[in-house]
């Protein structure tokens, strides 16, 4: 059993501070996002003062989209003073796959950088893990699509990319699955509609890192419980929405239901398999 | 008359991935509204990836508010490789008029680049087809607006300004007049609490892009149904506001109400004549 | 007594352009705000046209977050400019503190431009007076919090610190202290809750530059003004949330609340004292 309510009054406690070099398009609802379930943001991803920044930290989430000649640099150097910080590390590969530009630096940081998690959709998993997967544009193809025919392969490609990496993997989408070397979570929570926001992976991650940043004991279940609380998140706002609503309010709703989760609701609804 | 149900239902059907260079000022509403309208959108703008990353989608939308030095270069990159495809690629000249920097991009866009759409406020578009407009910022200036006096010249300089381009050029603004080579469509749907928000026209432009990417046999239609839709949505989208409601719920409603439109819905509520 | 009314009338009957260089977080809620409070927003930080874009403007709101190397040259090069053109110019040194890039470019920026005014929370303003602060992140240090006790000593500083810039210091947080060389108010408006939001601090920044651009005879006024209708404005969206409401729609509500600000509102539901 996930530990649910000590996992979130640890985030909401510790309140991390988490530095994130991260895309210009979710950028804000990644800051509200950590607000929301008791972290605290700080963005910056100027080489000149990355390294300072993430020292005055508690974890650093890195993610990739929109990336450029001028953040690629710093995401290495932040990346290698967290790690000599001992601080959790996030890695979040947007559109790995889609471009070379974003395959090679998302391998070349894995290569470099201790990750504590990476997490993606799966068709961004498999073109770091195996040099495969068809991603198209962002989102997961549908036919690399997690289900319970080929999960136990999911399972086993991920176990072999955490071995290689020591990270946690979180492979997100209608199924989550969340694998470390010797554990593997499935999780059931969230809604479809969550793909028609811009932005769940890259909200997930930040709150992800502050999660794991405040459990540093518990890291498994800590990413376990941020997807968890993710999904259940969705669903609760989904049940908000009116006939008139649509994925603007749906985004504000998911960052209201986070701040407003108990660990009491988590334990409830969180819908999950330990295998 | 125009087919929006079949127009709409393209979209939907098809789910255009749409490539968008743009500000980082409206980015997320971007993003949003295409995944609201049906598309899906992917933002990358470093000169290493733009060519892949056309490639990989359906349309291409450059946008040119807060350009700079390594975006620019992207934009004729992304815009020339677009073009090789055959990829259908907008241009929203934001703020042309306002500095030499967008004024000279956006004109030097539009010679390197072949473009299927320019869609502008008035004073932008003049400030690229005459060398005139007094733009204000990124608003249209009060002496450039559309009325029903200035109606006929402005069709014409529109359409001479489309057969010098080869493209369908889109004026939006209270009135909002759309011009090829051979038609006009004036069109009269949408709210004056529009121009309260920011990015209401680089969400149409987004719009626009995934309209015409889904619609290739009618790309002229397409652009009046998209510039109908983002109106109409105004409208929709107004009805809702409660008295403490303001510019801020008002980005969230009109989102919502694309996610939400219907083709009945278009048919029924657009205001428009062809000329 | 200040004349919230004719502060007020003067944004919404001058629309002031308000020029921002700005981080890429906030950037969006800072030009929806600046639209709800009556002014215009336009965002531009490219060195090749930020001087040209300042001289067609009002004011200029220079804000440091996720400064970089590209952006710095351009605050100083529009500083300059909007100092030749007599406009008023708002700097707020978003984290300055929490790195030797922020604390050394707003340091060389009060030295190079002359502001209008400065605008941080304590710790930032702290770091800059006085080189000592424990910014965390980009919020105040609990060691710094203004309270009663210590709130003659932080006026004292922020006078001296106005003297030696020439500009009004507004410091804010849950007690705000607005200075002068002459005059000091104290403001006790807003909400706690405000801290759960990104970019409130942003927000009013981007505010206070259009209200001191439309009010050029009373800047020491129209600042208090500005942070006392961003603190009634909290207090206002607070009262609407509901309660499965969360920072997300509060953000929403606030900007919501500035665009239906009355001057009445204001003049009844001001809580200051002048010093």
């Amino acid at each position: 059993m996930i530990d649910f309510e000590t996992i979130l009054s640890n985030v909401r406690k510790s309140v991390p501070l988490i530095h994130n070099i991260t895309n210009y398009v979710t950028v804000n609802d990644c800051a509200n996002i950590l607000l929301a379930c008791g972290g605290s943001p700080i963005m910056s991803d100027d080489e000149d003062e990355v390294s300072e920044i993430t020292s005055i930290c508690g974890g650093l989430n890195i993610n990739i989209g929109t990336l450029n000649k001028n953040t690629i640099p710093s995401m290495f150097i932040a990346g290698r003073r967290a790690n000599e910080l001992g601080h959790p590390v996030l890695l979040d590969p947007v559109g790995a796959g889609a471009s070379g530009l974003r395959t090679q630096t998302a391998a070349r940081l894995i290569e470099e950088v201790k990750f504590t998690v990476i997490r993606g959709n799966i068709s961004e998993i498999k073109a770091l893990a195996q040099g495969t997967g068809s991603t198209k544009g962002v989102d997961a193809d549908e036919s690399d699509k997690v289900n319970a025919d080929n999960l136990d392969s999911v399972v086993s490609f991920a176990r072999s990319f955490s071995k290689s990496t020591g990270a946690v993997i979180a492979i997100t989408g209608a199924t989550d699955v969340i694998v470390d070397e010797k554990g593997a979570c499935v999780i059931n929570n969230g809604h479809p509609m969550m793909s028609r926001i811009t932005g769940t992976g890259c909200m997930l991650s930040a709150m992800t890192a502050a999660f794991v940043t405040a459990n540093r004991e518990r890291t498994f279940e800590a990413v376990c419980a941020a997807v968890i609380a993710m999904g259940l998140c969705g669903e609760i706002a989904h049940s908000r929405l009116t006939e008139l609503d649509g994925n603007s309010s749906y985004r504000n709703y998911i960052i209201d239901a986070v701040y407003n989760l108990t660990g009491q609701q988590l334990s409830e609804g969180a819908k999950y398999e330990m295998r």
